[in-house]
C-alpha cells in the first residue's frame, strides 16, 4: 500500500514538473520578430493586387503578376499599417509609394511625414500630393540634407536603409532596406523621428 | 531502510533535474547580440586617440578631447576588425575614415572596397588613396547607383544605414547608422557583398 502511495506521488510530482517545465520553455524562448533585409534593383512585376486584395486578378497590365519583389514586399509592410505611419524620407517621388500612403490615408491610419525642405520642391516629388491630401508633412531646414530614409509602421516595424521613394532608386539602383521589429533598433528611430518632428515644427 | 533507499534516489533524482535544468536554461536563453543606432551630425570631437590608443592624450588639437559621439562610435566599431572588412560604399570622402582603413590594411586586415564607378572619380574621393596603399577595390558599373552604405567587419558585424563615407554626412546632415550582430540581418548583407563582388571582378 505504502509502494504505491510512493509511486503514485511520484507520478503526480512527474506530471507537474513537466507541466511547470514546458511552461517555463515557452516564456523564456523569446518569440522570434521579424528581421528581413530586401535588396534593389528590384525586379519588375505588377503591385496591383497589393492595392485591390479583394480583387487580385483585376490588373490586365503588360508586368509579370503574381510575382514577389524586393518592392511588393516593401509596399506590403507599407501597407501594413492600422493605425501609423511616421515617414522620414530624403526623396519621395515614386507614385506606387505614394499611392500607398495615400491608402494609408483613406483607411485614417495617422501619417506623419519629415523630409527634405529642397528635395520636396523639385519636379516629380510627391510631397505636394500628399499634403493637398491633408497629410501632415513637415520640412527639414536646419541641416544640410535631411538624409533619413527610414519608416516606422504602428510604432513597432521599422523599414530603414539607402534606399529613397523614387523611381530610379527601386527600379535602377543597387540599393538596401532593413526591416526589422527589434526593440532595441526601433526604440532609437522613434525617438530620433519625435525629435525631429518636434524641432521642425512651423509652429516653434 | 527501504525509506531511507527512496528518500537517497529522490535527493538524487532532485540534483540532477536541477543540474540539467540549469544547463537547458543557459543554453536556451541567447547570448544577446549587439544592436546600436548613431545618429548624425555627429558632434564635433577629438578621435586621435581611437587610433593611437596607446597614448591617449598625446593630441593638442582645438577640438574637445575624451568626448564619445557618434562618429567616434562608428570609427571604433570598424576599427574594431581583426581579420576582414568588406566595404560597400557610394560615395567614400572622409578623410578619418580613410584613415581607419588605411590602419586596418597596415594591421593585415583583408579589406575589399566596392564602390560607384562615377563617384570614386570624383575630386576628393578617397578611392585612389586605398588603392595606392594595395587596398583591394572594384567599382560597380552596371547600375545607375551602387547607392549601398554598409561594412561588414570580420564577417559577424553589421554597419548599415544612410551614411555616404563624407565628411558633410558626418557633420552636416541628418544621418542613421544602424550597427547589428543579429545574423539574420547580417547573413544576407554578407551574401550580397559576396554576389557583388563576383559580378563586378574586373577579370570577367
Amino acid at each position: 500500500m505504502w509502494t504505491v502511495k510512493v509511486v503514485g506521488m511520484g507520478l503526480v510530482a512527474l506530471s507537474l514538473s513537466v507541466e511547470l517545465l514546458s511552461r517555463l520553455l515557452r516564456r523564456l524562448r523569446p518569440e522570434r520578430s521579424l528581421n528581413e533585409v530586401l535588396f534593389f534593383p528590384s525586379e519588375m512585376a505588377c503591385v496591383e493586387h497589393i492595392f485591390t486584395p479583394s480583387s487580385p486578378y483585376s490588373c490586365f497590365c503588360s508586368l509579370p503578376h503574381g510575382v514577389e519583389t524586393s518592392f511588393s514586399c516593401l509596399l506590403r509592410h507599407i501597407m501594413s499599417a492600422s493605425s501609423t505611419l511616421d515617414l522620414c524620407v530624403f526623396a519621395f517621388s515614386n507614385m506606387d509609394l505614394s499611392r500607398a500612403v495615400l491608402a494609408l490615408h483613406g483607411r485614417s491610419v495617422t501619417i506623419r511625414v519629415l523630409t527634405d525642405k529642397h528635395y520636396s520642391a523639385i519636379t516629380g516629388s510627391q510631397i505636394g500630393v500628399l499634403r493637398k491630401a491633408g497629410i501632415c508633412v513637415r520640412c527639414d531646414v536646419g541641416s544640410v540634407h535631411m538624409h533619413h530614409k527610414f519608416a516606422v509602421v504602428d510604432g513597432q516595424l521599422l523599414i530603414t536603409g539607402s534606399l529613397n521613394w523614387t523611381l530610379t532608386a527601386v527600379q535602377s539602383n543597387m540599393e538596401n532596406i532593413l526591416v526589422t521589429e527589434e526593440p532595441d533598433l526601433v526604440r532609437p528611430f522613434i525617438k530620433e523621428f519625435h525629435r525631429l518632428w518636434t524641432h521642425n515644427d512651423p509652429a516653434h
